[in-house]
């Protein structure tokens, strides 16, 4: 089945493999007019780029990326935009060895079922590259959402048993640390915690935690297609995702209806507020106006040096040590990647929401 | 935007209003040639029936269904089967107070501003009544995954602070006790807690655990469309639904490489399997062979009878008391539902992985 | 695969066989806030209705419409409608011949095969009673075209070898005889054509043309999603249609570029205009500001009752006669079919082309 | 709207301009395993290249086509196959008069009215080169059909008044004479009467046939995705074509039920076959078993160097020739376009026909 596709009316389509000729995506549906350059997408891939730290793998990657259509005069022209990022330091070598087993933690297995044979190369389509074209097309959604007033923020809430706190949140540190947390002393907590990860030859897991702002009520659907139904979708579909929860998450389970219910107030403004968020700004599958706040667990990366028990091709039981350019933690670098698809998802919802009104329709055309 | 449709191939669009004329759903893209009754259809719809016990709305409904198209000489003939119930215990008259204001928890705000007004009887579209719908299809996708060797299993983990002892695991016991838990004792302690939120007018939230057994390796895309992103959203377009987890879940994030890979070996049958099942099911967005796990948390029911502030629609701050027909908990009435949403995706996946290879294409056309 | 839902925005999903308990379809995504009764749609299907004269199937059926969800207090709610018509004249004996052998002309032989059976009860699924569904929708859409200041009008252009004259065009005439022809010389000339072709138990194909009215430029989009090409879809998904053409159509393959090019001019008005209308009001894909003209040939209809030679089950060559209640002409009840189809195609469309400017959409959002 | 992909399991995506970086196209959802290199794909695209004879644009164009992704050591992998050509005779400034007026017979002012402005350089998105996507792709599925033993053949039958003789029809030809027509005789009247065009700085339309051969009975769907409305659809979404009929077509509606309807028989060997073929190899939107035979009516190019008479952007009447690259007819080079939008329409329907049969279904499991 065709599965490169997300979005109804804002629609990316992602292609390529770790170690092809390159990366790319394809966006249709972009609406015209909206100014865009290679800059304005360059900065984002740069937050996921390789080589940020001593924390994320060794490849050599420029990420550079070009527009190869739907831009005129510096301005998106309505028709597909076409991003591509080529492909550098790709060592395919690399991965002989691993061609011949299935790595625990990978899907090399399910691959080879699935299709009869496997792109072995550094994980083929299922490599963390391929959130390249997730992030060109993220940056473009979030420029057009800025021009709409929302704006969207990740960052990385846990590595491992150490959580950020509350307390100590400042948004502007969020860019100042490797880990990309909004607070100093846990990052540096994060830090020494991997640094033991490492020396083990071990991996962390870690969670990322998004806000997004701006949104208006009444976006998201009733039924199949609620706001946070299509968010978990969304970010399920990033690699190593275990768990997405919104507002009170999982803790809505341990709780009661008085505990939890948000109740409407008039403040001393006359406007009509929230008196808590445990919803998490959706309720119903709508936006209700307030932030959407959501969180996302990600596994420890997969690919670890320290000795672990699998089988051959040949149906041998072996044991295996992994070595390569791997991060020993993914959270860092996933979390523009979990931004970008909030984006996706909250614009192509935005989009999708001119159409419910006759009033409102009427109104559009009749200018 | 549409919203009311799920599935690529096998699909599934619902329809109808809790205080509507009745609750109906299509099936369009079922096989032709499999055997379909009303009782098939009538097991599933009586375990989401009101009125199983104390802890659930005294609406009296039959829920009994008709089958209106698509079933010839009792086997289905791939045509679109149309599913429908007569809502009979409406009673309007009940909601014409809750017009007047915003329930807290609910989404009666989000539907006036996004559709100019609302169907203020009862939830309108999201009633849990909705849900009939999704589960008259479960039930003839659940009939269809059965030739195909796959079981869903759907039942209570927890009800607020109860959980169930993974020691005391009884599938038996799942249908004997109101609260469809696979632990008599548990039960009977989330009974008590019940009883406790129910005499203080309050209600209580409650998870849903769900495995599926006998799915083949490589069910599942790669990048957007994989199957634990397609379960996510299924199961997150429940109503109430706050959070979902696949095998480890949210714990995976505190993990390490080391923990939560399942490493494969051969057995002393020689047949390949792993070490332990962390993973869920799911690897890569792919099945792995492995039982598929997940958990959905549950919010709380909000519609309780404490009273509680919120606004009217004169922008008035007032104080409430919802009376009427609620489920002090919406999870034993919801355990179908996860089923059923979970069967609903499961066969969708497994009928589109029939495209994936060129070899079994040329054999499927060779016949 | 699913085969049974039109639109992108403005969603149609049709269910029901000639013979079963009724027909019906959902609408998904029409916009909240339209006006709307049960006559709006009676009128469009009583247009349809069998039994208006001597040339059409004399089955008895009011077609009755029942509203069964989306509408609350007269208008649209925004979310799925449901529609109905019970069956009431079915007599499946009459079929039990015709389940035995396969009829020329018809699909009989195809569902055998495609589906391993098939619900012989008059043409199942192929039956023109599915047609119902597109009427009812058809209305909705109509009605809401209206609002927007888009009117369809289609009418038969031709009955056999007797074709309108443009001279004789006369839109009241329309409604006025049983054919639906714009033009009282041709009906009747048409009307003798047609009793010799009952008297000689054959059947005849015809012709029906379209006109829509005031949809304004730039609607439709350039690549695969071309207004015209979703046209053809459309009207070419509804039974017995053999040709479809835009303006010129299939002459402007004989024609030269002079000939054919639409030039623009500024009127004394200083309005710009075309100064012709050979494109039929689509240039590119996308809609020009002209009238939309098209025309589908539908071929005879394929039962009749003079003898034919096919084949049986049993792979044997046999002669049969089909007697039963068949019109000697699909044309003229085809004629509202078309007018609903060309509406949901437009419509569709409309919704879709708000989402295309970023200087709109700002405007949209901003109020 | 997006609108730029075609098919619902072998999905294609097009992207790219007349004048910008390339275009391209990306396959999702190709099964894995089919052999594939670019020389396969350079036939096709050699086919619809400019420069071929006298009778086609002078700009100069290898279009070579360069396979990006999902192809690994010779076979398709499953994953998303991007394939790019990249411009090299662009000539912008060929194009700065264009932008200040509408040239009859081009959607320039749609597009202008849709976009808010647009890309004037040679059609842009309109330009005949998007089609070089389509040809791509259409030649992998050609390639993927002939492993399932299905052909598909377009060839010119038509140009101006030019038609081919169906005595003299000889398929060898087709790929002798520059204008792709069957019948030497009727190629040779047709260059005389292109060369009596081109004197006149005039240009003209034509007609594409095309027949599909080894389509198994039973491919299509009942009511919406019938196979001939999909493929109406494909074939109008090719620029300038005006007219689609399968068949009979327009003459169906001049016929008799008694002249149209195919009759079956069994033949000497036992076989089941068909009389004739006035259906096309289409009945009730299902393949039939037999030939499937489509004609396209496609206008005359628009570009013409003879004086016509139009609007600029200032609002005023204006004379204009345009002079540039233009081909004096479009058919020759689209016959190959025709070809592969029919391959990769009834490749995607038999990849859907799978999912129709449970008994089919569980046997393609059982294994």
């Amino acid at each position: 089945m065709y599965g490169s596709t997300l979005g109804n009316i804002f629609r990316v389509s992602t292609w390529g493999e770790s170690h092809g000729k390159g990366i790319g995506v394809i966006i249709d549906g972009c609406p015209a007019g909206l100014p865009l350059s290679e800059e304005d997408i360059q900065e984002y891939l740069n937050r996921r780029k390789p080589g940020q730290s001593r924390y994320t793998t060794k490849r050599q990657e420029d990420d550079a990326v070009e527009i190869l259509s739907g831009v005129f005069e510096g301005k998106t022209t309505g028709t597909p935009i076409s991003l591509m990022v080529h492909n550098k330091d790709q060592r395919s070598k690399d991965y002989s060895e691993i061609a011949q087993y299935y790595r625990p933690g990978h899907a090399d297995l399910n691959y080879d079922i699935k299709y009869g044979f496997r792109d072995y190369r550094g994980g083929g389509r299922s490599s963390g590259r391929e959130t390249i074209g997730r992030v060109a097309a993220g940056a473009v959604a979030s420029k057009l959402l800025k021009e709409l007033g929302i704006s969207v923020c990740a960052y990385t809430s846990a590595i491992g048993p150490v959580t950020i706190n509350p307390n100590n949140f400042n948004k502007e540190e969020i860019q100042k640390n490797p880990l990309y947390m909004p607070d100093a002393q846990a990052a540096e907590k994060a830090q020494n915690y991997l640094e033991q990860c490492m020396k083990e030859c071990n991996s962390s897991g870690g969670m990322v935690e998004c806000i997004i702002s701006g949104v208006p009520a009444g976006i998201g659907e009733p039924a199949f297609e609620k706001l946070d139904a299509a968010l978990a979708k969304a970010i399920f579909s990033i690699g190593a995702v275990k768990g997405f929860e919104i507002g009170d998450g999982m803790n809505a389970s341990r709780s009661t209806g008085l505990q939890n219910n948000d109740g409407y107030c008039i403040d001393e403004n006359g406007c009509r507020q929230k008196h808590s968020n445990h919803s998490g700004g959706i309720t119903g599958g709508m936006s209700d106006g307030c932030d959407i706040v959501f969180r996302a667990a990600f596994k420890p990366t997969p690919s670890i040096a320290a000795p672990q028990k699998t089988v051959n091709r040949q149906g041998e039981n072996i044991e295996i040590e992994i070595h390569g350019r791997h991060d020993p933690i993914i959270v860092p670098r996933a979390v523009v990647v979990v931004e970008s698809m909030a984006a996706l998802v909250i614009l192509d919802f935005m989009l999708a929401s001119m159409t419910t009104r006759l009033d409102k329709i009427k109104e559009f055309f009749q200018k």
